[in-house]
């Protein structure tokens, strides 16, 4: 039983992460092994009573992947020798597999829904599957960026990315920061040009930032880039209208 | 051993399918059994050479479903009684979980590239919990329809079918079409409208075809309704582009 859950955890994976031999001149290898560290002291879903954070690091993330994940959390809010709280410009967002269940009134309302229903982007058991991803966003300056690793899962034209696949991350990335900018928002518009294709596996960045409000709609850019920003696989605008619940359910009738 | 490949085959829910009481009034739910009756006579996979087709009706589809795959069918090619073969103006695309595997040579290219990797809309063993599709062509026409079941795993708004996930399949199926007509070729556009939220469990149909051709470039229409077509869901345009298979590999050096 016990192994079983490990299982679904990754457990197994992880701790076979930090048994890997480190090579003490393999400073990526370090910073990745760090990550998974850090995690193996948190208190285990689902022995706590919290959800899993689907975007905390875990094995199948690539040394590059924890290389840029380390580079944006250390800009986020950290606790100092001293026990003080130094804010940082950035904040990293959780992921949940279900957008409902952990708002206010959630769990009622997803067991009237659908209780099997699972959010897409987290919808795999497999970790480094399918989509591998976290969200830090930038309230100052209104924009997010996104760091994703795309699994073997994927593939669209042989070897690389899905253009599906692009287009869904790229719409909760923007959908991310209009709902963290204005409330509850529906896609109404994405225009995505692909610029070069991506193979599978690629670590990118997804920046996405707020280019204009009028009334209920905001209109955000999107890039997505290498790791390292040199080359640029795809760009975006999507456009996004407030919404009430009312307006979500009404459609149901 | 079988009990296991029976469970992978989802033959377990096909044949609880057989064996509901059959209302005789119920003409949607005979037509969903018709369907299913005709898979059960076929040649399964993995006991036969051919690779699975996932655009065979399963158990998971809805009436409704059934009932305009069932119309469709019946506009194909059909063998008549005296053993001739009637020519139909629809064409059913097969549908594999790799594009590459079953093309020419394509075998050993999959292997070379990456042995894990599957066709993002394919990469789910569990029938009818994410993307339950089958694609319909009319060469003369140069259009295509696909009917679209969209699982309780491709959630985005609670209830409703992520933004991404149509535009997986918007991006599927009008590059079928691009692809059907001119052979290799890459997505380099989607413009997407979302007109109304889709409710998880809908089943759609998407509308798609050829607007014009420029050279290299291939630019589609399309439009997602509801199965009885009188709801618009979503409008998008669609642009692709000829490629060389060198172009795509060219890309990961």
């Amino acid at each position: 039983m016990l192994g079983h859950l490990a299982r679904r955890l990754g457990l197994q994976q992880i701790r076979a992460g930090l048994n890997q031999p480190l090579s003490e001149s393999d400073t990526r290898l370090q910073s990745s092994l760090h990550t998974i560290r850090t995690i193996s002291m948190m208190p285990l879903w689902p022995f706590s009573s919290q959800p899993r954070d689907f975007s905390q690091p875990n094995s199948t993330w690539s040394p590059e992947m924890c290389k840029v994940y380390d580079h944006y959390n250390a800009l986020c809010d950290t606790d100092t020798e001293n026990g003080e709280k130094k804010r940082g410009p950035w904040r990293k967002l959780p992921s949940y597999n279900r957008s409902i269940k952990y708002a206010t009134g959630g769990i009622h309302l997803s067991k009237m829904i659908k209780a099997k229903a699972r959010l897409f982007t987290r919808n795999f058991k497999e970790q480094g599957a399918t989509f591998e991803y976290v969200v830090f966003v930038n309230k100052e300056e209104k924009r997010c960026v996104c760091v994703f690793q795309a699994g073997h899962l994927l593939e669209g034209a042989p070897g690389h990315v899905h253009g599906g696949a692009i287009a869904t991350m790229i719409d909760t990335v923007t959908g991310t920061l209009a709902g963290f900018l204005s409330g509850p928002i529906m896609t109404a518009n994405l225009n995505i040009d692909y610029r070069s294709p991506m193979p599978l596996g690629s670590v990118v960045l997804i920046h996405s930032a707020l280019d204009q409000i009028e009334r209920k709609k905001q209109y955000i850019t999107c890039k997505v880039t290498s790791a390292d920003e040199s080359k640029l696989y795809t760009e975006a605008t999507a456009l996004f209208v407030s919404i009430s619940v009312d307006h979500l359910f009404g459609s149901r009738n």
